[in-house]
């Protein structure tokens, strides 16, 4: 049986050598286990962008998976350096919030403090702590060590906040969450799901029994008060025409058939969005 | 035996996860494969930049690869997903005309459509077709199931026309298929060799004798109206200095020696060159 | 015993299928080994920029890697295509110096010109050297054939000058080497190496018994004349503010925090850098 992936997401960049000296020390600690890289392109010390990237892949990742994600403005002041239990696996990085996201919000962890005398074998650089603790420590669990030998237990670890998502009564209000390489506007709006023709909406938190709508009662609002209509494709609207669709991470977004909808209508992450829902 | 290495090529990007998800799923399916990526900068949506990318590759690629290929402007809408036989291993992507060049004009082919139903665990979405559906159509084929396993069998699939390039009484006329990373323009010129200090050029398509013919009898026209002389390689003209040459790909291009020819003479692909072939 | 990782750099870029072809060959000719991209985004043709990444990266490979580093500017001239023995492995590449600054200055050199008869399966063509030579030659060293079975050895092999780097009566002058992806300045300026409160700065190349100096001491004075204290991290100055500190490479690097030490600055390799040892 292979050992567990080692999947990293990092503010790096391919540009220099940083990605691969990690690599290389994986590589060197734990050579039979494989790598999956899932961006090294997080907007420096965006830590709301990687917890929102690493949410998004985290459900398709393989069972045990070692995630080590470094998005860290914070290295070498007093911010922790931590590795935790995941759902489905285990998580390294800072203790910045980047795992908030996959814990869901109040879900109590598991999580110790990394403990550089254990886990550096030479000197601990005050900047590079992704090559010098933090792929040691997630190389050791890919050896099947426990979070009990990288370092001290913590009661608690730093959350970010939800993203901002609250029912309303014509519908939901939410944020833009992220741009993606399309173009598309991804938002925080869930709770939408299609079925056959129509569309579930389920507009609380708790497990309430969804209501039914159809498609032509649905309408999204931007930041600029446009209002476009809920397709499933970019397929259903002409070339160059805007659309809100439920995206595949479960969420709603918004695009352009074969365009850029983030420069079409001026979006950026943190700007409101409102779905409303007509009858 | 390690198990035939998955080949990736998309449009994707690497800013946003969606490739690592792609590889995420792979592992999960098929834990042995290994992964090359040939690139997943493909402008968005051009199907004709990614069938000459895997064309450019394909020989090159270990015996049995699964090549899993994602420029999919049409994802959600009714064109087809399919799984096809190539020279050299299997093919999955969208019926769009990706592997048309691999496969050459004409050449029967042994294809299925891809069947969602068999294939993707949890809900297919409309827009993500590389994560939920081709991704585990290959790493099935990985896993040593048949096409047959995929799908239902396809008479025919959706073709590209070949890239231009026809005999002219003076030589031949073409196109720019390409601009590479360091602004080299790669053409649809073809059927010429290097054969010692002389080139052999051979016309048509059909196997006739090639000719002889000097290097100084050469000459590539531009859309401009430049002609420019033909070399072996960069350093046989001066830096600065513009060439033509076969490149490593058995196609014409055009350079600039320490310098990118695409800006020179403002080159983009679907321009006309013409090769003349002077005595 | 898995094999010897194969660890790649280069000036291909990503958008082009290139750095896939040349992985694709490895994996045919050495389908056990894994590889690691150091990167593939060094600057066209500068082989300086690829030399200092290989220093700054080579110390962390796992023992026995081989080295597939493509800086090569004189693709299809004269210049010789070699593989040699490194401190920790093996290098493969074009005769230009990419691997000066891991030998070290003197150092002897066992190293071999590599023989296309023996390692190009078909035509050897005139511009990419990295698929067709270089690749097989790195898979036989995968292989665990030795140095003598890739062509005839040399007496010497190209190197470049070191880094500028001198002893000055109040420290010590050297230059900016790289700016990395956050816009940090990574300069020639070793010898200083935090020691608790203070720093070790050992001002000659031989062994001398370093001093102790304050880091109120210590000032970095930049091409413009700016003079920056030296602090040991990002997080000691306010957001917007300027610092020099001893980076992960153990050079002085140039920084801000939170910000982009180049574009404030305007700083680029090559530009003269001064340390101050004040009392």
């Amino acid at each position: 049986m292979p050992q567990p992936p080692l999947v990293l997401l990092t503010d790096f960049g391919t540009r220099d050598a940083y990605v691969g000296m990690v690599k290389a020390v994986l590589a060197r600690l734990a050579p039979e286990s494989r790598h999956i890289d899932l961006t090294h392109a997080i907007p420096p010390g965006d830590v709301c962008a990687g917890a929102f990237t690493l949410w998004q892949a985290h459900e398709y990742l393989p069972c045990g998976s070692i995630i080590l994600a470094v998005v860290d403005p914070g290295v070498g002041t007093s911010r922790r350096a931590i590795a935790l239990r995941l759902p489905n696996g285990f998580g390294v990085g800072p203790d910045n919030g980047l795992f908030s996201w996959i814990l869901g919000p109040g879900a109590p962890v598991e999580a110790v403090e990394l403990d550089p005398a254990r886990l550096t074998p030479g000197a601990l650089s005050a900047t590079f702590h992704g090559r010098d603790l933090f792929a040691p420590a997630a190389a050791r669990l890919a050896n099947a060590c426990g979070l009990a030998d990288l370092g001290a237990p913590l009661a608690e670890i730093v959350r970010l906040p939800p993203p901002r998502l609250e029912a309303i009564p014509t519908g939901l209000r939410g944020e833009v969450l992220w741009i993606d390489g399309f173009g598309n506007a991804v938002t925080s709006l869930g709770r939408l799901r299609a079925a056959g023709e129509a569309y579930e909406f389920n507009p609380a938190w708790q497990d309430h029994r969804p209501r039914t709508v159809r498609a032509s009662a649905l309408r999204l609002e931007l930041p600029s008060g446009v209002r476009l209509p809920v397709a499933r494709t970019y397929g259903e609207v002409p070339p160059g025409e805007p659309l809100a669709y439920v995206g595949s991470s479960g969420l709603v977004e918004i695009g352009v058939h074969a365009g850029r909808a983030d420069q079409r209508f001026n979006l950026s992450p943190g700007q409101t969005v409102t779905l409303h829902i007509e009858g």
